[in-house]
């Protein structure tokens, strides 16, 4: 942030009279120091770096929480992610990748995934993840002052030089690849010598990362409160430091299996309901956190998903029912709305307006940019890549009304799924229902079918939330802008070739 | 109400000092005189029943309006609506009947309309609407000491003791059936000497109905202007009458076809997105002149709709896409939370707490109840027939948190479609997509076949608010207390057994 951005006028002001009184100093006496102290310390506190606590659920769709028009309504409350809404900036067009591993990606890198071989959870035991030579947003804040710590999911490489620590982190505490594997140990004929249970781990900046545990269903419902306890004394440990921190926090849930911790647990609540007043529960004592140590006026803070719901009906959950995408089509990992459009609150008081609600599009990427420039770091962003973020800082304070993104482009794997341009979606692959007895109602995340469309597929996303009428015949014009913004795309891979899933170095850099 | 009830500590006070001045001036002078009378209008105004203003749209689904998830999101924003919400109190679990004439039906009777032979739409031309035995809500009001007035779309009769006039309203302006039919002149092969237009109409007590001019795809789109000039002008007229009144106000929007008034459209924007905003536009003047009146703090608000979204794609609407069921499924007419759940706000200022919602059950069904006990008329309630409205006084008003209400039966025609019990759903027949030439995306109003289920589907609505997965294995006992509804239901017909559609006198009594 520039520094007429970051000073207010009340700042300007004790500045000024610092610089009169030491004036006054030079030319009487001593007596005044006590208060030329108290203010330049002061004046060093207010130009601190502002804390960021990023929050990022795992599967949550649009429609799970209160003011998102979940909540009680789904008969689960969630008070404190919907006291946050009110109190910054409430997104209703947040665009994600369309799956877990792909988002983490696309936050750490400001780079859409594909260019970075992570547009896609690989099999465990497959090659994974952030190659070292990504800047992560990590190392960005790192080399700005900052410190940091992850707790939570990782998904973006399970090898030494891969996780959290050898992004950038000073340290972590969670697990490399997805929840879904805590559930393994349990099903019939699961051979943990063949397939080897990922564990829980943590590690410090320079040290390796140790396998602490493992993370299977015994204690897969425990592990959020674990992150949060984490999370709340490394706020507490570090309010007080000199340096600013960067505190991500990947929670497990809700991800399948959506088991809550038995301590919070209610009955004639179902397990996933439960795991909804969990999340809240976690979020509001981290909240807490901040706002006990006194550094609310200093932190920003995110509360996000990383891509839409998914509807399994398991064993683990027979009561049914798990995460919502409120008025949205399709679930993940899809290029409907409901997959790419998620939760996305925040809050950073006195910068960010309270209770602004916009429907502007914003896309996870832009994180990367936005917190570059609040930190005094843009000349760090790479400039020997290609980059996909935008600096969302004057629309996040309110200083323009308007995003300065106008596209999401959504890949998944090698596939182009859609491109939402404004109001308008494109798709070109679609991920449709199957029938027959494959099929269960709900379970289209892992039983659904891939298909390329015949011509494209273009949808009015505002006049048309649930992508239903396809108006190709009357809006073939919306192509041109769009095939504008992928020809941009394989332009930009010509120049920066993309890394492929498994590749360990970065490739050849193109004319 | 009850006085208690009535007199807020401050009119308790006035009325108090109003005594010992009136025992003053008995002893002393006349000089008070002026400001006796005065108190004593500002009593009798402060005792006057509260106007009631109910402003009822046409298939307009959950999702539509801003604080539902809709407004901007749907690139209609919806600023008056959103406004009456925070002023009042927003229901997100309201329930209406799956169709047109019979939520109209249970508003003015407190019957379900299975009972009165209006569960259904029929066709125009055939018998139609409320028998004049049915005592409305319209005529308790005016034997309670109201004026009314209904403009806008009647759709329960369509024969002189039938139309608004002949049911309890003062005067009434707008069309007998339903808008759909507006667009038939612009048809191929329409023969109007065969079908003749509804027509427009309006009508004065104790005077025949008039009709004033047709109703067709020249002034379709200028329909609701005239209802909201008309209402406008009624309030003007009737707020500082001693009488209150009551004014209904049923909007044609945003019923097929969605055509917005030219005056208001805006390029860019299709047919439903402007029509929305129209929507939103009326109901701000109605509150302006309300407000202009000065009788904001004696009026009650009512915004509701009347059943679930439509979504036809017709070739009046080329740019696709209209209504919008939010997170629920289904459109109407079935028995998914699409179809009976819809937006409904309710503002009494200083007797609604301010910016509450709320998820408990309430029913179209409630307000004649309600509305009954507000203005001291519970005794005039009929007894010799079988109600079914829940006084909602105490809870609209937060001296409860809960509803009495903990279900509600949808019929459509003779099917019981399904039976809400607290957070449970139980289907018996559904509506569901067919496949085919005949389907297309989104047209399942029209297109759509109705089943019966092999065993009752259970959903949990809240847990599972898409309907998705049928709990039915592990939750048969649902079945017990929805048994006990649908056996109160028989039993109460035994009684008083229904009237059949087309019937014109009510049925003898059972024993």
């Amino acid at each position: 942030m520039q520094k007429n951005q970051k000073i207010s006028f009340l700042e300007y002001c004790v500045i000024l009279l610092y610089k009169k009184i030491n004036q006054y100093i030079l030319k009487k006496n001593k007596l005044l120091l006590f208060w030329v102290l108290f203010l330049g310390m002061y004046i060093s506190y207010a130009q601190k770096k502002p804390n960021i606590v990023f929050m990022l659920t795992d599967n949550l769709g649009y429609g799970d929480i209160g003011v998102y028009g979940g909540g009680e309504v789904r008969g689960a409350p969630t008070p404190n992610i919907d006291q946050l809404a009110t109190e910054g900036l409430q997104l209703t067009n947040f665009n994600v990748e369309p799956e877990c591993t792909p988002t983490r990606s696309a936050l750490m890198t400001g780079r859409m995934p594909i260019r970075s071989g992570t547009s896609k959870v690989p099999l465990p035991g497959l090659p994974q993840g952030l190659i070292p030579w990504e800047y992560t947003i990590a190392e960005l804040l790192r080399d700005s002052g900052y410190q940091s710590a992850l707790y939570g999911k990782w998904h973006l490489g399970d090898v030494e030089d891969r996780y959290p620590t050898g992004q950038g982190f000073d340290e972590w505490f969670g697990f490399p690849h997805s929840s879904a594997e805590s559930a393994w140990d349990n099903s019939a004929g699961f051979d943990s010598a063949l397939v080897p249970n990922q564990g829980l781990w943590e590690g410090k900046k320079g040290e390796k990362s140790k396998r602490i545990g493992d993370y299977n269903s015994n204690n897969r419902g425990l592990v959020d409160e674990m992150i949060t306890d984490r999370s709340v004394a490394y706020i507490e440990k570090h309010a007080k430091d000199d340096k600013p921190f960067f505190l991500y926090v990947p929670f497990s849930l809700p991800h399948s299996p959506p088991l809550p911790n038995p301590k919070y647990a209610k009955k004639g609540k179902s397990n996933y309901q439960n795991v909804l007043m969990e999340i809240d529960y976690n979020t509001g004592r981290i909240i807490d956190a901040i706002e006990k140590m006194g550094i609310t006026d200093n932190t920003i803070i995110v509360w996000a998903s990383d891509n839409g719901p998914e509807t399994l009906m398991t064993s683990d959950n027979v009561i049914g029912g798990q995460s919502d995408s409120g008025p949205f089509r399709g679930e993940f990992p899809s290029g409907w709305e409901g997959a790419i459009r998620t939760p996305c609150i925040i809050k950073w008081k006195g910068n960010i307006p309270e209770g602004r609600k916009s429907n502007e599009i914003v896309s996870m990427l832009d994180f990367y940019s936005t917190f570059a420039h609040i930190v005094d770091a843009e000349d760090k962003i790479p400039t020997d890549r290609a980059m996909d973020s935008f600096n969302m800082l004057n629309f996040f304070t309110g200083r323009v009304d308007k995003s300065p993104r106008e596209f999401a482009l959504y890949f998944h794997g090698d596939d182009l799924l859609s491109v939402k341009w404004r109001n308008y979606k494109v798709h070109n692959t679609v991920v449709v229902n199957p029938s027959g007895p494959v099929y269960m109602a709900g379970q289209s995340t892992l039983n659904s079918l891939r298909v390329k469309v015949n011509y494209d597929w273009i949808f009015d996303i505002e006049n048309d939330p649930k992508e239903l009428w396809n108006v190709n015949a009357e809006y073939a014009w919306v192509g041109v802008p769009v095939a504008k913004i992928v020809s941009d795309y394989v332009k930009s891979i010509k120049k920066y070739p993309n890394i492929k899933p498994g590749d360990s170095e970065k490739p050849k850099k193109g004319k």
